[in-house]
């Protein structure tokens, strides 16, 4: 349910010979949208009525360099919702299990005129199947 | 009027230890932006009234690499310019002045529900700033 | 086997509300790696040789627009390969079969001294895969 | 000194029509690149010497969103640097010195072989020039 594969593009690597560490938050943003969509998330129709979820923070540990041609997985965690705040935590993994990076991302919910949501108020079935989730 | 400098990035590298050759069109881009602004073209305000330029066609060939921390110049020439479909031409050379890209561009003007607008008629003061510039 | 799936990432969009633009040249390469990869190119093995295969050449026509959590195909054609250049060419498709993008792509083989290689003298097993995919 | 600015790509916003938040990490190699190269860090010159400098972590908080054509400040810190370990801050602010964004980040420096170097030790010029920018 949170695991999700990439595979690493030659575009994603850098002279270091190593995968550019800025694409490491990426890799944290298509794991989250896969898991949240996977949780009833619907991205798109969230966005037709005007709502969506900005990142607000971000952290990240660079363990070991993921390399062109690796396949990663990445696992997604939520860590806190209360329907205002979203903390989620990712493991980045290579193929033998080795851990590559840890990292967080911390996001919000507004309307199209920047209005915070309260998703747990105005979603409660989303707001419920993502919260769930959650574990320390 | 028509070049613009770019300072390579580390992130534009990739593992051939030179600039990874799909950056080439986001500079175009840069430049491209830069030249219309600066003969008129206010990008934001033309969004805000639902105007969009999409980019229809590309083309370029790669002669020499750029490589992390070159200063390139990007030239932009007009090459056509109806109202309808603008074509860009483009130069990019190194700091000797080397040719490294030559490429071009094609663009069509849309509103907001993807109708084609014909800049000659509903904005005759930016198609003519832009279509004097045109160039064999 | 030449067909390849991407699903198009939130971080590909632009404020057009589309994918951008210069994300096509790299699904162009996602696929011509996977493609290669298949036919036998081992590309870190060869690049472990001190081999690369340089772009110098690429070119795009845009029809439709992808979108976020779009799954497009792209398709790969080799179009010409005597050993020295290598010609292919794209088509890139959403999920009910329409045409997004044509494109081709142009590819030398050079050594770490930059030097051209043959790759019909010099690995004709490699050669021999690919250009029996030539097709007009 | 610590000063650099960038001007907002459109290729760097997203459908939210505003700046992707990855964009932020690579604005801050930007500005760490510029300020350590004023300090007489020779980036070429090290990497042809073998010396690399990964970044081990990065963390970020987003206030406000850059938007495209802004053009915003990115202000360098150095928080700490023992030779070993170098930790940089950043404040990225608007045109009118609004914070858009904090962060920082986290480097060390290997050779070829991935083994750690000691800057103070090996390259105790560079080590001393960096230092001297410590603040608390």
């Amino acid at each position: 349910m949170n695991h999700y594969q990439h595979k690493v593009q030659y575009y994603e690597t850098d002279q270091m010979g190593i995968v550019h560490h800025s694409n490491y938050v990426r890799w944290m943003e298509e794991a989250r949208i896969e898991f949240l969509t996977r949780l009833g998330w619907e991205f798109r129709k969230m966005e037709d009525m005007g709502i969506v979820s900005p990142v607000t923070a971000i952290e990240g540990k660079y363990k070991r360099s993921a390399k062109f041609a690796d396949v990663v997985d990445v696992a997604v965690f939520v860590t806190e919702f209360n329907g205002i705040r979203l903390k989620l935590r990712y493991e980045i993994r290579g193929s033998a299990g080795e851990l590559l990076f840890t990292g967080s991302s911390e996001h919000c919910f507004t309307d199209s005129d920047g209005r915070i949501i309260n998703m747990k108020k105005e979603y409660p079935a989303v707001y419920a199947s993502i919260a769930k989730q959650a574990q320390a």
